[in-house]
C-alpha cells in the first residue's frame, strides 16, 4: 500500500500491518511522507483508534526515528511518567529516592505550555541549574548520581516532536494510541527497563473523567509491556492541586519538604506509592510496604535529600540557593461553606498571568510567583479565613486573585474528600 | 475561534458559522492556512459531513477564491456536469442542442484520469481543436456561438485544484459534501443560472449504489439552489457504457451520430432528458415533452451538427477531420448466455491499457484506440457471436482483449435490463 492508500485503510476502520505502520512513520521520519498525509492520518486515528499492537509499532517507529540511551547491562534504568497537573512536583523528589535504592533515573523532562507546569522549568528556580545537558554528560551524571533530570536532546525521538507540534494545530491531541505512542516513544527512548505512569484525571488534568484516565492507563500499560519495558499506572486524582504550592521555585521548596519528611501529605503519598510500585516492578524490593519503609528510612536520613543536592550540583546548581519567591498577598472569601469544587485549571490560568507559566512556546518565565493554596475539598471554611496565599509583586496579582477565588465552589452540606490514589493498573 | 479549533469543533461534529468556513477557506485560498490543517479539516468532514448550509459556504468560499465569469444580463447561462463514466459523450451532443435553443453554455471540462475519460481529450481527436483558451477568447466564443468546451483557466476556484489534489493523497476523496463543494464551485465559477447533473451510479460510476448517487444528487441539488443556482439532478444508470464506443475519437463519432439522429438509443435519450429538463428548469421550454419535441426537430433539420461544427470551428478545428480510428480486432466469447453484469470499470482499465487514457497526469494519450462494446445487460449472447471490437494496432490490444472478455459475467437465465434513467431529483 502507498500512504493513501494506508490513510484510506486506516479511515476505513481496517487494522494495518507493521510494514504499513513502518513506511508511514519511517518516511514521517525521514520527511518524504508530508505533514499533510501525517495529519489525514492522525484524523483518521481519532476516530477509528489503533490496536495495543499497532500502538506498540507505530511507537517503536517513533522511539528508532532517532537515538536510543544505551546503558550498562548491569543497571536497572526505570523512570516515571505524569499526564500533568497543577502543582505535580512528585518528579523532583522521587527521581533522588528512587537512586539511593540503586536504580538508574535519567528523566528526561519538558517546559510548561499550557495550564501545567514543566520540571525543567522548575528546577531552573534553582540558580545555575542547567538543564541543556550534552548526552554524553546526561550520562555520566546518571552512572555517577543515579539520577539527573534534564532537557530532551533533539536526537531522542525526533519524528515524535514534530508529530506533536502538528497535533497541536490540528485538532487531533486528544487521541488515546496518539498520546500513548508520543508518551512512550520519548520515554523509551531513554533505554528503560521499568516505568511507571501517574495518569492524572479530573478538572486540573487533561482526563476529565475516570473511565478516560483507565482507559488511557490499560492502552498504555499493555503497550509499555507489549514493547518489552514493564509498565504499569496509578490513576491518581487531580480535582484539586498535588500539595499546596503552585509555581517553580515555590514547587521545589515543597518538594525539598517531601524529601525533609515535612511536605505534605497528599504529595508524600504519591511519591511513595510510584515509588514503591516501580521499584518492587524492578526486582529491587519484594513488596510494597516493605518497599515503603525503606523509601521513608532514605527520607528520615536525609540521604534522598542529600542525593537531590548531589544531583542539583552536578547540573552545576546549589540547591540552597532557589531563586527567591516573590511577597505575598493573602487571599480570603467572603462566603462560609465546605469546599465541594476547585476548578484546578483556572489555578494553572492564574500562574501563566502573573508570568510563572507560558502561553507561547519560547516564553520567558517568572520562577518567582506561585500560589500557595491552603483548602481542600471537604474543607470547612469561614467567611474571612485566608484561602491562599498569592505570590506576585505586580499588578498581575489582582487578576491572579480573581481566578483563584472563583475556582472555588462551595456548599452547604458537609462533602467527602476525593480518593487520592484510585486505582493501580 | 482559530483554524485548530474550527478543526477540533468539526471534529467534534459541530456545525461551523459561516465566518469560521470562510476563515478557514479563505486561509487557504491565500496559502496562510497551510496543508497540514485541511486534510486534518478535510478527514474530519469526512467522519462528520456538513449541512446542506456549511456545504454552500464552504463552497462559495471557494468559487470566491479565484475569478467568475461575467455575463450580459439577458442572457441564460447553463451547464451540465456528470460525475464521469464509461462512454459518456453526452456534453459533446448536449453544449450545441442548447445553444440552438438560446441559451449560452460555457462548458470547462476536464481531462481523463483513472477509468473515466474527459471531454477535452475527446475534443482534441478533432484535428485543429484548441481547448486552452484565454478567457476572453471562451467568452467571445460563447456569446457569438451560444457553446464552447474549453479547459479550465487558472483563475477558476484555484483553492478546489489544490484541495482536489490534496484529497486525492490524504484518503479525503469519497465525502459528499467535499465532493459537491469541489464539482459545485467549478461549475458556478462559470457564472451560471442554471445547472443540471446527471449522476451516474454502478460499475462503471464512481457510486457504486443507488443510495450513494441519490445522497449526493440530492446534497448537490440542495447546495446550489441555496447558493441561488437553479439546480437539478438525474440519477443515470452506469452498469454498462453509454453507447458503444469507448475512447476518444470513436466517442466524437458517436456524438457526431446522436446529432445526426442515428446514434444509440441510451446516449441520446439520455441528452434530451438532460437537455429538455434544463430548458424547462431555465424557462426557455414550457414542459418536457414539448423540449423534447424541439430538440428532436433541431437534430432533424441539422441545425445542431451545424451549431456543433461552428463551435470547433471557432476553437480552430474542422469536425470533418476527427483523428483516425485505429484498425479493429473482433472480438468473441467462448460461452452463451444471458448478459447479467458488465464491470464497466474493467473496460476503462483496457482504454487506459492501450494508451487512450492516463496512469498519471500528464500522460499523452493516443487518441485513436478505442472500444465498440456490442453488447448490453439482458442481451442473449451465442458462443462465437462478436461482442466487442478494439481498435488498436498495438500488441495492447491482447491485454485490453482479456479486460473486456472477463467484464462480461454470463448466466442461462433471462434478465432485465436496467432502468437507464433511474430518477430525477
Amino acid at each position: 500500500m502507498n500512504v493513501a492508500q494506508i490513510i484510506a485503510a486506516k479511515r476505513d476502520g481496517k487494522i494495518l500491518a507493521d510494514e504499513d505502520i513502518s513506511r508511514l512513520v519511517a518516511g514521517y521520519a525521514d520527511h518524504s511522507v508530508p505533514d499533510y498525509q501525517m495529519s489525514a492520518f492522525a484524523m483518521a486515528v481519532y476516530f477509528q483508534g489503533m490496536t495495543t499492537h499497532e500502538t506498540a509499532v507505530f511507537t517503536k517507529c517513533m522511539v528508532d526515528s532517532g537515538e536510543r540511551l544505551e546503558w550498562p547491562s548491569d543497571h536497572t534504568v526505570v523512570d516515571k511518567h505524569s499526564t500533568g497537573g497543577i502543582g505535580d512536583k512528585v518528579s523532583i523528589a522521587l527521581a533522588p529516592l528512587l537512586a539511593c535504592c540503586g536504580v538508574k533515573v535519567p528523566k528526561i523532562s519538558g517546559r510548561g505550555l499550557g495550564v501545567t507546569g514543566g520540571t525543567l522549568d522548575k528546577m531552573e528556580s534553582i540558580t545555575g541549574y542547567r538543564t541543556e545537558l550534552k548526552i554524553d554528560e546526561f550520562r555520566s551524571i546518571v552512572n555517577q548520581n543515579g539520577c539527573s533530570i534534564a532537557g530532551a536532546s533533539k536526537n531522542l525521538a525526533p519524528a515524535d516532536k514534530r508529530l506533536y507540534a502538528l497535533r497541536d494545530v490540528t485538532g487531533t491531541v486528544p487521541s488515546p494510541p496518539l498520546i500513548t505512542a508520543s508518551i512512550l516513544s520519548k520515554k523509551f527512548a531513554e533505554g528503560l527497563d521499568s516505568l511507571i505512569l501517574d495518569i492524572k484525571w479530573g478538572t486540573g488534568a487533561f482526563m476529565k473523567t475516570i473511565d478516560q484516565a483507565r482507559e488511557l492507563a490499560e492502552l498504555m500499560v499493555h503497550v509499555g509491556n507489549e514493547m518489552g519495558v514493564k509498565t504499569s499506572a496509578l490513576i491518581t486524582d487531580m480535582n484539586q492541586p498535588l500539595g499546596n504550592m503552585i509555581g517553580n521555585a515555590v514547587e521545589i521548596n515543597e518538594a525539598i519538604e517531601v524529601l525533609r519528611g515535612i511536605g505534605p501529605s497528599d504529595v508524600t503519598e504519591v511519591v511513595l506509592a510510584l515509588a514503591s510500585r516501580l521499584l518492587v516492578q524492578s526486582g529491587v524490593h519484594s513488596d510494597l510496604q516493605n518497599s515503603k519503609q525503606k523509601l521513608n528510612q532514605l527520607i528520615e536520613s536525609g540521604e534522598a535529600l542529600n542525593r537531590l543536592a548531589a544531583m542539583v550540583e552536578s547540573h552545576g546548581g546549589d540547591l540552597l540557593t532557589v531563586r527567591p519567591v516573590a511577597k505575598t498577598n493573602p487571599l480570603k472569601l467572603n462566603q462560609s461553606g465546605f469546599v465541594q469544587q476547585i476548578h484546578a485549571h483556572q489555578l494553572g490560568l492564574a500562574i501563566i498571568e502573573m508570568g510563572g507559566g507560558r502561553k507561547q512556546i519560547g516564553d520567558p518565565i517568572d520562577h518567582s510567583i506561585g500560589i500557595e493554596f491552603l483548602v481542600r475539598i471537604g474543607d470547612r471554611i469561614e467567611a474571612g479565613q485566608p484561602i491562599a496565599n498569592i505570590f506576585c509583586e505586580t499588578a498581575a496579582a489582582d487578576h491572579a486573585a480573581k481566578l483563584v477565588e472563583s475556582s472555588i465552589t462551595l456548599t452547604p452540606e458537609p462533602i467527602d474528600s476525593p480518593k487520592l490514589i484510585v486505582e493501580a493498573i
